[in-house]
């Protein structure tokens, strides 16, 4: 058992990190603990992460965890490697009792040390970023660059938000107060009253395929930090990130003296449908989700004992009325449209631009003529297939291709997908952006274009007029939900227009962006992911509400 | 329609009054800037509000809302008075669209202007205080004393409290930061970044019958507040202070120059389910509910479109271990017994005292001597009618008097309830607390005593120790939920598992109350009413859970 002097070097030790947090959260500015490029982590760790990822393959992640019934995992990388990890396959009965029974003691550790034993966890995934890039680039398919940014220090930093909302909310309160209410001529009464943070019990986790730890890590460490044991039941094609990430969680938390159980791992055999049955479990009190709108539906009506976070299928559109900066424009989208074959859930799908053209500093430019040219900054920026590869990375699933497959039949292809052949991994399936023209126009109820395309197709709406596609853009976030939107404009009433619709349908909008800024990316600390008020997500990573309801706040009155 | 500067003015009026109670709530010390003594109101303000209240029996609340098709009201004073007042009933599918189209401009009116119209709509309430008192008295059956207290001044404080949280979520958030973010050697990437509280819809209030002002106010001033139109849907029993309440707050609206149909009255004919409609229909985005279990958790099961806040049944615990001050404890419960005949969702009804008896000041007493000994305070303190009515106020309902009938099969009766003549209001039904002895040590799965007995019907739970008392106070807040635990003890080992199991099953716990502070009464700003974390209630009052999801925060990304 750690002693109290331990805890209080923990505490030392990452309190000025958390006081940090506390501030960016607070002015919103740019900040961020974890360095972004590989290079920062020192000339061996790039060597060193890719030998401790290969030491894993085909082994066992050996979690002493209670309840353990067989050990299972068919993990194959989209770049072609079986990767032939098993991990623990719990039996519910016996786990989800153990974990709730440790909960008292993590309880009872207070909001700063349970801070302090998170930002040591992610000090140490933050050292291991490159091992955790492996990890993600394998089973997301994504390309190692992304998958170190992304999976690495970004995920880490939207940890670090959810650590400091958590500490920030359960901190407000003070820990005791007195009380001492006027009476008149009487005596006035007097109390004293203590308030506590209590956890609501078991959190459950259910981890995406495509950003196993950037969109699992908010709801693993506001849990935790909030002092919920958090069961982490990742997609069974991205187990192996938030495998390590529970192993390292709980290589902390028993150093500090708490019970590594806090934290466990559940892997499923395929078709089983474990999560199911894990959210109506009555030990889980919180799921945090990404993923399937079906699925995310089933889990707002089924599981009423748990407060449900979700984020959800979106259709995220760009306005393009007019810019300052064509190329720029074009260079801008082609990279959002491209990076991680638009597998990201914040990729535009829907381009809207007027029929009759838009003005640009290179003067008026055709519907077909935009299109054309979006389509050659597709085609240039992805024109060498070994830097491609880099910036596409691989199809993270059959269901993607089978989109891709069926999308051009939906109009005229601007820009046909092309199969790109991977240098170091000619198993993997990559494919380029495909660009279909449709017409937004249409009286149909049920317009393809207003479902979620997932993959890297897009579509080139032609519209009658930007006030068309504003119209067009608050019809699909009302109905299908959208985590961005992106609108290209010089005119200050369309810019109004625009805004006025995001307010109206709860969307995040970003701005003619045209240099290294891309509307699918945000950053921690800044930048709210999705606004959680249209279909696309119910919560948003991070803010207040996020972690405002992981506790309960139990106060104790007794006379002064 | 109001100008800028009427707006400077309202928002000038108020802000010291905002920024006192936003430091209340973090400093959680006494305060409150609504006297609570009818006196401080001044020498006409009791006749004043006596006339205002009488002026409006018989006549109708003419309320000019959007899609009333009927004039609907049946309320009868449970001191025997026919209000004969009616009020409009609404057509859902015309008011509440009316209502969604008016949310713009109150979004857009900003955080501290709502709060400041807040503000100004709970000092005009304030001022009305007797009047509002009357038209509680005569809906709750509470007597006036408390229906002053409880229905004006301290339902101001919680709805303060609610405005309070609002404006601090809601502005926690800068309404615009620079980010700058290095790029090496490059040019640092630079946005402005501008963040709007955008509300989640339609706020339906479905209001209760013995406190619709005090639990009502909370929700709906919090969503007001964080810019949802509201609409409130009182008991058919309690509509006229909540309709009061409706007329002040659009009438402040419109003199700020905001549309009043932001804040509706819909009332149902008897048996219609009008709330069960309203509920599920798409405008409505967030539901505050305070009733039977059997709605509460219906709406938690169905109204999948909204946030739902619901208070529901409990079964509120007294653990009695040991005393310092007999005399001060007896007083005390039987004074938290006698307060509005029981009717308060805070009021004990199970006192677990062991069967070997007690430690106290006046030496050992047994289980029959401690039980006789509080039977004897309840009747001291009932024993003059026209000061018993005063405490009592009337059965808010015939359910009371039934379980009231029913009771006394359940073991031995302690203390009869007694029927007490109202001198003023012979009609009324006032009953002094019932007393039964029942024993806490069977092994029933279903025990009567495990079940909510609302109204004066409480139970002194005979227990093999302490120790007994303290896992039946689990399994108590466990199946049944509770609101308030009480406890008294002189043992810091007792104190401490009392406490501990407060933590565990999360509950509110008051120690030792011997003088004038009472465990069903809490204090705005200080106190939170209830936890949220069992089954008696999925929210407190008032905290930044039940706040901060009212609102979502939409950003807008532009380049620097």
């Amino acid at each position: 058992m750690a002693t109290a002097p331990a805890h209080t070097a923990l505490v030392d030790r990452h309190r000025p990190t958390l006081d940090a947090a506390l501030e960016a959260i607070r002015s919103r500015a740019y900040w961020s603990p974890h360095p972004e490029h590989p290079k920062a982590y020192g000339e061996e760790a790039a060597q060193q992460g890719r030998a401790a990822f290969e030491s894993i393959l085909g082994h066992r992640i050996d979690l002493p965890q209670p309840g353990t019934d067989d050990w299972v995992g068919e993990e194959v990388s989209p770049y072609g490697l079986t990767l032939g990890v098993t991990y623990p396959h719990p039996d519910p009965d016996v786990l989800l009792p153990a974990m709730r029974a440790v909960l008292p003691a993590w309880r009872d550790a207070g909001p700063e040390l349970r801070a302090a034993v998170c930002l040591e966890v992610l000090a140490r995934i933050n050292a291991r970023s490159h091992e955790f890039a492996h990890a993600v680039m394998h089973t997301t398919g994504q390309a190692y660059p992304m998958a170190f940014q992304a999976g690495g220090p970004h995920a880490q930093d939207r940890a670090l938000e959810a650590v400091a909302y958590a500490y920030a909310e359960q901190t407000r309160t003070p820990e005791r107060a007195e009380w001492h209410k006027p009476q008149g001529r009487r005596e006035p009464l007097e109390l004293v009253n203590t308030f506590t943070a209590v956890p609501r019990g078991v959190s459950l986790l259910i981890g995406c395929n495509t950003f196993p730890t950037w969109n699992g890590y908010p709801g693993l460490f506001a849990s935790l930090a909030t002092g919920n044991p958090v069961l982490v039941k990742p997609h069974p094609r991205a187990v192996l990130p938030l495998a390590l990430t529970v192993q390292t969680v709980r290589e902390v938390l028993g150093e500090a003296g708490f019970d590594p159980d806090l934290v466990c791992l559940a892997v499923d055999r395929p078709g089983e449908g474990l999560a199911k049955e894990l959210a109506l479990r009555p030990e889980v009190r919180i799921i945090d989700y990404t993923g399937s709108t079906a699925f995310g539906n089933w889990l707002e009506t089924h599981a009423h004992q748990a407060r449900v976070h979700t984020e959800k299928a979106g259709v995220n559109t760009v306005v393009v009325d007019s810019t300052a900066d064509y190329a720029g424009m074009l260079a801008n989208l082609a990279f959002s449209l491209s990076l991680y074959s638009g597998q990201m859930c914040t990729t535009p799908q829907n381009l809207l631009i007027p029929r009759t053209g838009i003005t640009t500093d290179q003067g008026p430019k055709s519907y077909d003529e935009v299109v054309t040219d979006l389509a050659g900054a597709v085609t240039r920026l992805l024109s060498d297939d070994a830097r491609a590869v880099g910036l596409l990375g691989a199809v993270v699933n059959p269901g993607v291709s089978e989109r891709l497959a069926a999308a051009p039949q939906l109009g005229e292809v601007a820009l046909a997908s092309r199969a790109v052949t991977h240098p170091q991994f000619p198993e993997a399936t990559v494919r380029t952006p495909l660009i279909v023209k449709v017409d937004g126009a249409t009286e149909e109820t049920d317009p393809a274009h207003l479902r979620e395309w997932f993959g890297p197709i897009s579509f080139a709406v032609a519209v009658d007029s930007t006030k068309d596609a504003v119209e067009l853009l608050l019809r699909t976030v009302r109905e299908a939900g959208a985590m961005t939107v992106g609108a290209h404009t010089t005119s200050p009433e369309v810019e109004a227009m625009v805004e006025a619709a995001c307010r109206e349908e709860c969307a995040q909008l970003s701005l003619n962006l045209t240099g290294g800024v891309y509307v699918n990316q945000t950053a921690a600390f800044a930048d709210f992911h999705g606004t959680g008020g249209n279909p696309a997500a119910d919560s948003a990573l991070c803010d207040a509400a996020y972690v405002a309801d992981r506790f309960r706040t139990v106060q104790v009155r007794r006379p002064a």
